[in-house]
């Protein structure tokens, strides 16, 4: 929460549930990552949050953009950044999404199957390529299933077949699971990596680049190693598993870039017990899984709540979003601390929600507008 | 899937997901409930699906409208049809949204505790009142949590203070769960009901209306009973519990009036294996959890699938959605059986999709539009 979200709030006029990003946040995070890792490149991940003040903000200090689609590479390109700036991150592209990437100028992809070489060769020929290995996501909030990335022994046949086909077998990616607390859970994901890049040379192939992916946390309830602990691990896992023939390296970061630039202030909609004999209260909000905080699926990301009663004492409730949907519901299974004397009307600030909160906002269910954002 | 969608399909030139509703099937679906349960008045449940065709038919049919928001009460004033024909049936409700469907004339409101009593005691003199009660949800396939309705020892007293404070208690309202397969789940709801009509005349308060809720459902992979089945059975239970003293009743059908006129158009954007001993494929479509298949959620609905090689042998995949976001996987702890012919570039139809689709859809999660939606 910062001086300016605050004044800001102070003296909004419009109504509802709102997030406000603070600008200079981001740009500390920015700063950060380049100070922590010099020599690795900056990609943003565009999908943690798209908006354009963020993307200008972003291209003006020197970042590149990790896209997961032809329309967020359009929204890239607005800033003024070139499309050499610019990575398509997903590794499913339709054929016709990936030529059109490659007429904006676009001449990075990533793969985890031969089958989407093949399109990249047929549509966007002589571009780079990296492929995406699976990675065990062991100590992160939410982890990653096993839908990207294949087997990193599968990794060199895919990479042999790109330069088969005429385009540039440029490097190995990962992801070690979003929100990630564990600063070395990157050293297992380098060390294959190297494999695959001493495989290749066996085979006449030299690779260039690690991607890194994303994974930096945000702070939520838990405390996060900072910027700087994960710059360190990271380096000394690069020298252990390459030595002193570093690749070119890359990092992803989305939720670790604007996360905790954003804060939702939110209303009490209504606090209710459901018997008579029954202590724990239900309080709803005016934001809930589709509006907004769609990240506590499974109570996955316990965000920060602070109320104006927070000196009062505290009891647990279950908290709630809205709209009729009976699982629009935040926190249950872990019920939230929140004041005794909170109270309908009150509002609340919900901290940390820069990151995954706007576009993954429902377009109206039960006719309840999208999450209304300011960039500030 | 009918033929009028058929022909749609033929023709579509449009590009991109969609989901198109034929509105003879909603029709067809209006005239079962109503032939099924000739003295109990439909509230369609407008957040299945508020597309303007749907509302405006409904309208014309007779129907009236259980909405959520102000925005759907909105919608289903523009249909032409009067605020009498509208049920304010969220529980959770801001005082100002209370007061806003009250100037629009609306008079009949859900609650389930006593601070939503007094909200509309200061803003809707002389409404009516129905109390949710909690009911278990056995036997449904989206079960409700206990989020909305109190238990049925606490209504009474609710509905009392609704008495009090000089609006008119009205009746009790409950929900089986949604897609409900046993047609005898509204038995003990009702039972509870006429014993919350019993105590309120021992206090000398009449009431007048059950809401029997929705959860009638659409017919995914598994049989379903048809609605003459549930007409019956709820039917048999009124009597059972309420005598030859019948009160008024209501339903509040969404799934079951809209789910099987939709059928979803979608294209297989990569099918690939994680290594090379592995048998499963995983499957990749452009429609996912965020653009329309929000109900695949713990994989709660199964949805029909036809492909054009569905007479190929078929084997078990994965199935997931085209963002980079690894939740978005529709089927995996049960994976879906697919032709072993089934291509890149193929378009399949998923069937059953009329009913949360379009509003679920997420603004622009990964930069990707929301579903686009034909009524025909």
């Amino acid at each position: 929460m910062t001086e300016r979200i605050r004044e800001f709030l102070r003296t909004r006029r419009d109504e509802g549930p709102c997030v406000v990003v603070d600008l200079d946040v981001v740009r500390d995070n920015y700063q950060a990552f380049a100070h922590s890792l010099p020599d690795t490149r900056v990609f943003y991940a565009v999908k943690a949050n798209p908006a354009p003040e963020i993307l200008n903000l972003l291209a003006e200090l020197g970042s590149c953009f990790d896209c997961a689609s032809t329309q967020e590479i359009e929204m890239a390109l607005a800033t003024g950044a070139g499309p050499e700036r610019i990575s398509f991150g997903n590794t499913i592209k339709k054929e016709r999404d990936i030529a059109r990437a490659y007429e904006l100028g676009v001449r990075l992809f990533a793969v985890d199957c031969e089958a989407e070489v093949e399109k990249i060769a047929r549509v966007a020929p002589r571009a780079r390529v990296f492929c995406r290995i699976l990675c065990d996501g062991a100590g992160a909030d939410w982890p990653l299933s096993r839908k990207f990335g294949c087997a990193p022994e599968m990794a060199p046949r895919v990479l042999e077949h790109a330069h088969t086909l005429g385009l540039v077998a440029y490097g190995v990616s990962f992801h070690v699971g979003s929100q990630q607390g564990n600063v070395d859970a990157w050293d297992s994901a380098l060390a294959s990596a190297s494999g695959i890049f001493r495989e290749l040379a066996e085979r006449g192939i030299q690779l260039s680049m690690v991607n890194m992916g994303g994974g930096f946390p945000a702070k939520y309830l838990k405390e996060m190693p900072g910027v700087p602990s994960y710059g360190d691990a990271i380096f000394r896992a690069l020298t252990r598993h390459f030595g002193n023939r570093l690749p070119e390296t890359i990092i992803e970061p989305g939720r670790g870039m604007v996360g905790n630039a954003g804060v939702i202030e939110a209303e009490v909609v209504l606090i209710s017990k459901k018997s008579d004999d029954d202590e724990m209260r239900w309080v709803y909000l005016d934001i809930g899984k589709f509006n907004g905080l769609a990240e506590t699926m499974d109570e996955a990301i316990r965000y920060p709540i602070r109320t104006e009663r927070d000196h009062d004492r505290k009891e647990a409730c279950v908290l709630a979003g809205p709209t009729c949907d009976s699982v629009d519901v935040l926190y249950e299974k872990e019920p939230y601390e929140l004041p005794v004397s909170l109270s309908i009307g009150d509002k609340v600030l919900i901290e940390a929600c820069g990151a995954y909160t706007t576009t993954y906002s429902s377009v109206a269910f039960n006719g309840f507008p999208p999450l209304t954002s300011y960039v500030i």
